[in-house]
């Protein structure tokens, strides 16, 4: 199994989270994310979208999409609830990860710490104030529950975790976020857990 | 069952669209999108994104975002098939729906046709060149497929027939995307089928 990857990703860094959780082996080819003009040619047989993560699976079979990826690994186990309101749930979050929480908190730390050039300082700050909008919406949920879907561990937390770990980068300050920071324990101290830089 | 809606949504319209094509009946009530003064009173308790579409099941029970409400109504049907790797490649797309795709087609036809203020024609251009992108990147896979998964039609079809049918009016031109028409075509020949004003 053979993992498009980036190390600095928080998109990547959920898949392989996953996968150590559930000691699952592959093997990585890592994505320039500045460098993209060979995007088409690496990357457009395998994920119309041309992103990282893209996962080749043992079989030949390629599949995009960070939070589909997660969803693939964990069918079946505890991570992805079985239950019909409670998977919907899951990916209530997942969806909610990508629509309204990494464009604001992953595009910011990108620019801060891996782009060439960052835009102007009003683009920036206006991407921070809807991601302190997202960041809002999670506390309010994890105000009084210890995980984001029926108080277990699942690929919802993984995936919500990647970027609000390192929102510090992208210049967020959680120091008033206090549920949030119990939750970001919480998920660390789960058995398998691995840094980013893993 | 209440659907909190949006006449003009598209994301409110693939929830409406699915459930015609179920025959699942509801109620609907209206969220205005344009003033958002009441969403924390109206949405807060039942989604923390306090985005619409959100629907409240008949026990009671909230769930949010679009894609998450159709994986919800669409499974144990052939519209979210039950194949591993077809589920996920049909989460894929829905992935690339909400990140890739709503974004930059959606956003702009909102300021073009419903804002009271739209930004400068810079931001509105900027948008749309990730919009073509987005509908290149369905060019690409539908060029030799009917539908978006496994040549079946499923979900991952209606959440990005949504937008993709009103690209126009957010100014693109679809003239030379041939398969994404006749695909558009054949989603709109579907038993059940009901247009966006529906």
């Amino acid at each position: 199994m053979l993992l498009y990857d980036s190390a600095v990703s928080g998109n990547c860094y959920k898949v392989r989270l996953l996968l150590s959780q559930l000691g699952i082996d592959y093997e990585r080819a890592e994505v320039d994310v500045i460098d993209r003009s060979n995007r088409l040619s690496m990357l457009g047989a395998l994920n119309p979208a041309l992103r990282q993560p893209t996962i080749v699976l043992d079989d030949g079979e390629p599949l995009g999409e960070s939070n589909a990826i997660l969803c693939y690994f964990a069918e079946g186990t505890p991570l992805l609830p079985a239950a019909r309101l409670a998977r919907a749930r899951t990916l209530q979050w997942l969806f909610f990860e990508q629509y309204s929480h990494e464009p604001y908190i992953a595009v910011p730390r990108f620019w801060l710490k891996f782009a060439n050039e960052r835009p102007l300082e009003d683009e920036i700050e206006a991407r921070r104030r809807l991601g302190y909008t997202a960041l809002e919406a999670m506390e309010r949920h994890l105000h009084e529950r210890q995980y984001l879907v029926e108080e277990n561990y699942t690929i919802a937390d993984i995936a919500l975790y990647a970027y609000t770990h390192v929102a510090d980068e992208a210049g967020f300050d959680l120091s008033s976020f206090t549920a949030v920071r119990e939750w970001l324990a919480r998920v660390a101290a789960q058995p398998g857990h691995v840094p980013i830089t893993a």
